[in-house]
């Protein structure tokens, strides 16, 4: 915990590489919806424990070492969350599953992975429905934080902003559970929109654009959201931002933002994170590179994984090494209490 | 002409000063759409060249002056296009007075502004029937570009991506007359998206990702399209968007792009014009500050306008005067031809 070693926490990890079975079993489920004889049960779907150390060991845990990382905050793969398929209860069944292989995978790797819940979120549906996952994953599943998705209908933006009284019953569990909200939507179902090409990083620029337009924090002063993907397009835009606030006789954002919102540094190229790191104060960054995820392969250009951040950060010279502390740990106990409870309680 | 004294161009500016006139005579036509009784006739506007100069004289063509740009390629009012009112014939109407507008400004100083079309595009509309307001621009009103919206519904992303043959027809007229596409979005008319904090930026980042998808300009070599607003967040997340392309085994972004899109520089800060000129090749980025547009007021951090982007140009450690040449001057007439021939024809 010393600045010189600090831990490497990566806040923005999904479980993109579950054993096949799990998908098998949702695509039987997404048959269930119109063929309800073909629906499975919960029951039907077996994963060891042996194929979930597989599933990390081979993947997240071995490049976490070879990259020197030592805990991921671990969500259920985000594309694959795909809110807008079904009902309530299709998401509801869906996301009890993915929230309970996360924390298995929590508890077969304690020293490495934290769990963080989706939310059985549901196009039209009342967020107040999501709660009782949301008490059970930080109850009973020790979950830190929460994946809030600003747009259920997978593309089509038929949810109100992010600032409307109708996400209120989703912050009033945060405030009172103390935990943060990633900002992150899931598949795109709309053909204009690649998945993790547009849409993720709209929906990061759609989101910090509603909160300049609202008032959001004057209503929840310690909500905190973490912006993934460096905050979309906002971090290069932030002169536009700033100036669009000023237009709207908006606080600086210094206040009207940045007490509450924190920006990931999945950016996947040197001059991006130097960019995030010159602009946004350094208590509002905390590390993160969504390994493994939508860029899997090694850039030509400098022959190292485009997603392993580590590399940036370390290489930027926008931070000392004080400031990297905050960036890798400081800024994530900060924002996570319960993971620093936690770290607490394991003597880290 | 010389690199030491580049003409400055401004590719992108919008008639955001009309006279009053204008949007009355819209707002009337809005209410001709229910009320057919209400509907205006087109002789029913009345705006003077004293009007349109004195419009142009107090603001655009003031701080052209102030800030030393020398012109303009000026088109109809981005957000005042509205495709998703009305029908086809709405649209169509309403284009052909907000091009006659601008045509009639670049003809009242003909040494600092260059008109740039607007379409009459309209939601669920084949985009042929814009062809002919194009072609009356390019011949009778010496446009030397056009502006696509690819989201004429506004918000609802309801048309094929950019590179469906949709749009074919419309790219088949820009080979034939040799004129690039601005693709700009028009207002969002869905509560999620703010106008020009996030369907501008978003629509940006979106087209990006749908050329990088296709195939686009195998099927026309030759075609040009600039990415307004810097390219929306596709330079700061462009180790994301090589990573992808190559996940998708595309060329490099250098084959599969940028012989055919340009990134103006409508990027309201330093950081942010300092990674424009750092990630993306010269040779793809034309001067620009949409001035007067969406973020009129001055940056307290610099004391100067935000949108004075040709101060960031000036001041980035990233180009050499010649370099600055080709992004004021160099690369604008090479993607505009009908530009650099009416400016020859000018002797300049």
């Amino acid at each position: 915990m010393s600045q010189s070693q600090p831990l490497i926490i990566d806040c923005h990890g999904h479980y993109t590489t579950a054993p096949k079975a799990l998908e098998n079993w949702r695509n039987q489920q997404i048959a269930g919806i119109k063929d309800p004889a073909a629906m499975p049960k919960v029951s039907d779907l077996k994963i060891s424990d042996d194929e979930l150390r597989e599933s990390i060991e081979a993947n997240q845990l071995r490049l976490m070492k070879e990259r020197g990382s030592d805990i991921t905050l671990f969500s259920p793969r985000a594309s694959f969350m795909a809110h807008h398929i079904g009902d309530f209860n299709v998401s509801s069944t869906w996301a009890a599953i993915c929230n309970e292989l996360c924390y298995r995978v929590s508890q077969l790797f304690p020293d490495n992975f934290v769990p963080v819940a989706m939310l059985p979120q549901s196009p039209g549906v009342d967020p107040a429905t999501c709660i009782p996952e949301m008490e059970k994953c930080i109850k009973e599943y020790g979950n830190v934080g929460i994946n809030l998705n600003p747009d259920p209908s997978g593309g089509h933006w038929t949810s109100p902003p992010l600032t409307d009284r109708h996400w209120y019953p989703i912050y009033e569990k945060m405030v009172e559970y103390d935990v943060p909200a990633m900002i992150h939507v899931s598949t795109s179902c709309n053909a204009c929109f690649h998945t993790t090409g547009a849409h993720y990083i709209n929906a990061d620029t759609t989101a910090i654009m509603q909160l300049i337009q609202g008032d959001l924090f004057k209503d929840f002063p310690t909500l905190r959201f973490i912006i993934p993907h460096g905050g979309g397009a906002a971090p290069y835009h932030w002169g536009r931002y700033r100036g669009l606030a000023q237009e709207m006789k908006k606080p600086l954002l210094s206040e009207h933002l940045l007490k509450n919102i924190f920006f990931d540094t999945c950016v996947y190229h040197q001059p991006g994170i130097d960019l995030l790191t010159k602009v946004i104060p350094v208590d509002n960054i905390l590390f993160a590179s969504e390994m493994i995820g939508a860029v899997r392969g090694i850039d030509p250009e400098t022959g190292s994984y485009y997603d392993d951040t580590k590399r940036y950060v370390q290489a930027t010279g926008n931070l000392s090494d004080a400031q990297r502390y905050q960036v890798y740990e400081g800024n994530v106990r900060r924002v996570f209490p319960r993971l620093d409870a936690r770290l607490k309680s394991q003597g880290r």
